[in-house]
């Protein structure tokens, strides 16, 4: 048995740290992990995520954006994740399909049938088994990310209230699937959050030897 | 009234040199015209081409290749047609989405019922209204293309086979939609092609005149 694990939330979430954290703890327990992200994963994917954050493409049509992020995942989906998951691998990704849902849907105000719709073509019937929502409060993610970075991407550009329209669509996805959903607070400090990885390893090894 | 017209075949059949022409012979008669082409047509959707063409990405995902195709055609759409058209411009595009259901439902063997999925999420009910199918022997397009150009991109590289699909399948589309397509042997010489194309124009001004 294997298990594909999604990580959902803004920027400055502190989700790539957590994310590598919790890949070595899965590699103690004797389990061979796949680290990856979105939009990316693959020399051609990541070459579509340049197009996808670059401030130059500030008035993409939202249908462009969309279909972007959908050409990228396909690629990732069939040369990276199903592959993995294959050969038994454990998939560990750094945002998926819920992240479509809460940028272009929450924030760019795509209508979610058109985002179902290119679910099913992509993916067919493949849902992660379980997303980590790192939810944080978008003022804070906001500046936590522009004290960080140089410049700013396409994204990091977006206003407040589009971090805000993001993070509702985030918990309405986890509301209307909270079988899948497992949130975790990433306004507390680092080692809080990685106590709060260590009950969640418990569960996921739970499932894996089930 | 203004008309979206497409012109639809493979490489080696002479749309760039045709479209051209009928683009002077309808600013002659005294009309607005736009030439653009897919894929590409902006600056995105020309970088997303090059990811399309580049020989480098050789074992890209079919379903990558589809959701290319329509992410650049709708920022095609979205920032020139259809500006264009609401500005009264008569838009001539070399290849559109009938170059779809060839080259990546015959070629490729994606399901036709995929393709008009993205056909309608892309397009509404924008279609265009008439379609010059540049008709050629597939070994004939080919060996014109291989004739003329250093390189191959990552389509010119494919087999006689693939290209014999997509002409079946420009036929198969042309059977369908009788009433938009019209066929030009483009195996004639160019002073044929171009008396062919003096009698369409005739029925271009006619139907921008009704």
């Amino acid at each position: 048995m294997t298990m594909f694990i999604t990580f959902e939330g803004p920027e400055g979430a502190g989700k790539s740290t957590n994310i590598a954290y919790l890949a070595k703890s899965l590699e103690k327990a004797g389990y061979s992990v796949l680290v990856t992200r979105e939009p990316g994963g693959t020399v051609l994917s990541e070459k579509i995520r340049e197009l996808l954050i670059n401030p130059d493409f500030k008035g993409m049509a939202v249908d462009t954006e969309l279909l972007l992020v959908f050409a990228a995942r396909a690629e990732h989906l069939n040369q990276v994740i199903l592959p993995a998951l294959k050969r038994g691998q454990v998939v560990l990704c750094d945002r998926f399909t819920d992240a479509t849902y809460a940028y272009q849907g929450g924030g760019r105000g795509i209508d979610e049938t058109k985002i179902a719709l290119l679910e099913n073509l992509v993916q067919g019937s493949l849902r992660p088994d379980l997303v980590f929502l790192f939810d944080l409060d978008a003022d804070i993610g906001l500046s936590r990310v522009k004290n960080s970075r140089q410049g700013l991407d396409r994204f990091e550009q977006e206003s407040l209230d589009f971090f805000e329209a993001v993070r509702a669509a985030y918990w309405h996805r986890a509301k209307q699937d909270m079988k899948r959903f497992r949130i975790v607070n990433a306004g507390q400090t680092l080692e809080e959050v990685q106590l709060q990885l260590d009950n969640y390893l418990i569960e996921i090894l739970g499932y894996l030897n089930a």
